[in-house]
């Protein structure tokens, strides 16, 4: 290392490695079992289907070369058709944009939407990678609370009541990262009124809609106004290693976030996007694929929940865990998250403490947990550990 | 679209799409010869060989999850194996980061290294989509001319006379894009012995350097001085679509670009960074691999230079196209590219103008041509088409 290495820039000073990252370092030990973790599970990502893909793709040179800053245009068209049908309305190829998984969409349209000092509005608690993205642009950051309902949409109308001006509100809308839960018709239709009412974007961030377990997701938000810009992921489904998100948005929109993914990184990849259209296109495969993957979920969340619920009774508040990877619990007991972490991992068990998700502080009594990845077997092991850890 | 679009940042307004890409778009019709273009030829891209990677990286389940936002470390293991031959010196892990492609590295580099208004040294003509990075970044561009030894060191000598305090330089070192030219061993001591007296951060972006026809290119810039950052890339060597660049950093510099990184996109692809890191550490293969790119191109690079100078004699000066994939040429009677481009696209050959790789304009009697991507007849026909258009 040169004695004289030439500064930084400044701006790192505020940035930190978000907590979930360095806490998972930790909990990579045989003898913990973690529910820290946000993975989807490597074992029910579709393997064979790929490595056909793979091969079809890898049988001409079409997939080799640089493609599209916008994406692919043939998973374009796929997934312009798959959105119609979300959307209950004809998508346009222009409206769609294909990125390196969902959190590149996040952090081009933070680039896209915000000028320094515009106010951001999310949820708390919060997808850390979102806060992340908006504290990184500059914005200034109202968090919003969560409840059965998803995100409370009254606080937003009493924020624009005190004179402020959302440029963005990011939810997410079905199954929420750390919350569970998913935002009901009554308040995703206001939540839209509101977006054109007083002129905000609205991001909807919908990598989990798919994983739902009793019964499929209410319509997106996005199918109340054009002011709401849909994002998903093929992550969740197939496979985060395809690194392929999308975008439905505006026009301009697209636009814009096609000249900043220039200078971001040129563009995607050919070969990882040919093989996420093979898949998607296979839509009689992809619909046995998916609901193999959500009974399995389905079956580990709810073996979850069972053994929070008759392990802590009424010492522990979750949710049902209706969908996506996570249940969210809050202790009533006034058990401390932040400083039982410390001893759970001696049991032998780890969770997210709800701190880690607060924007504002807070949720210290609440804790995060991951049913993906273990069997209905180990997540009861897991809960009576956390209980001996309780004590 | 709604009536009421909210509206995109300010900061959008100084931003166009680059001016290559847009050109690109009018000259894919089949009856032009595109010199335009920035291509690797997809048909020298072992296309079989990474078939196989594929399969074997898709034999198990490894390539699936995500991966460290880093790189995956098995590749990371070879990139710091393959450097350390090319530095001279044992490269650490810990100085080892894979980016989606080398324009990510820049991206990342841009916001780690610069505050606003920091200065940036650019060579003239520039590398488009490190200008485009650069000035997003709100950085202030001073501009330094190339000539047969590459970039004119003495011009930063004489900015930091004029009181100035660059934050950071930009070299394409080898086989300029667009110059052609690559910068001598005198020059790259005296950049990095600049960089270490005034402390500023040299980035050595170099993804051509492999593609030598005669001799291998010099020692790296960053064989000098720890104060240089190297980026390279397996876009022009394997294939673009594993969008795999690399860069060799010191320790904190990498770091930050981690955070950056995390917010960007999370990680790169598992199964693109595996069949990299299988091809890459299969030595021998590769060896042969890249002498037959090299021995294409280099036929197809005399094929041009030798037709240029042919049909044009003293009209145009070019370089000897040593290596990479472009030849720089002036013409010296006054012919104005631009102005030229219509007509040539009439006779049916295109080219990239000079002043789409100006800093502060000029470069109007200059063009940059690609020989990647035809054979030597085609290239003799777009030099006959050139002649023409020219008159």
């Amino acid at each position: 290392m040169s004695p004289t290495i030439p500064p930084l820039a400044g701006k790192l000073e505020g940035l930190r490695s978000s907590a979930i990252r360095d806490l998972l370092k930790l909990t990579s030990r045989a003898d913990i079992v973690s529910l820290a973790g946000g993975l989807p599970d490597a074992e029910l990502m579709p393997r064979e289907r790929l490595a056909t893909a793979a091969d079809a793709a890898l049988s001409h040179n079409g997939c080799l070369q640089y493609t599209e800053s916008t994406g692919w245009t043939p998973l374009r068209e796929v997934l312009a058709h798959r959105e119609s049908a979300g959307l209950g309305r004809s998508v346009r190829l222009a409206e769609v944009f294909v990125t390196h998984g969902s959190q590149q969409a996040l952090s081009l349209l933070a680039e896209v939407l915000l000028d320094p000092g515009a106010l951001v509005v999310v949820e708390d608690p919060a997808y850390v990678g979102a806060l992340q993205v908006f504290r990184a642009a500059g914005a200034r950051i109202a968090a919003v609370p969560l409840d059965g309902e998803g995100m409370r949409t009254e606080a937003i109308t009493a924020l624009i009541a005190r004179g402020e001006r959302p440029a963005v509100v990011h939810t997410v809308s079905n199954f929420h990262n750390p919350g569970g839960v998913t935002m009901s018709p009554r308040r995703r239709m206001e939540l839209a009124r509101l977006a054109e009412q007083h002129g905000f974007w609205v991001i909807e961030d919908d990598p989990y809609g798919e994983l739902w377990f009793d019964s499929p997701a209410p319509a997106p938000v996005a199918s109340y106004s054009s002011n709401v810009i849909r994002l998903s992921s093929a992550s969740k489904i197939l496979s985060p290693s395809l690194r392929v998100g999308w975008m439905v948005a505006p026009e301009p929109v697209c636009r814009a976030v096609e000249l900043l993914k220039q200078g971001a990184d040129l563009c995607g990849s050919a070969l990882t996007q040919q093989i996420t259209a093979d898949l998607l296109a296979d839509t009689t495969w992809l619909a046995g694929h998916v609901d193999h993957v959500r009974a399995v979920y389905g079956e580990r969340a709810k073996a979850l929940v069972h053994a929070t619920r008759t392990r802590f009774a009424d010492r522990v508040r979750c949710g049902d865990a209706a969908g996506g990877m996570f249940v969210w619990a809050d202790f009533t007991d006034g058990t401390d998250t932040d400083r039982l972490l410390p001893r759970a991992l001696e049991s032998g068990v780890a969770y997210v403490p709800g701190s880690a998700f607060a924007v504002d502080g807070g949720y210290r009594n609440s804790m995060r947990m991951c049913f993906t990845t273990s069997d209905a077997a180990t997540l009861e092991l897991a809960i009576d550990r956390l209980a001996d850890a309780v004590g």
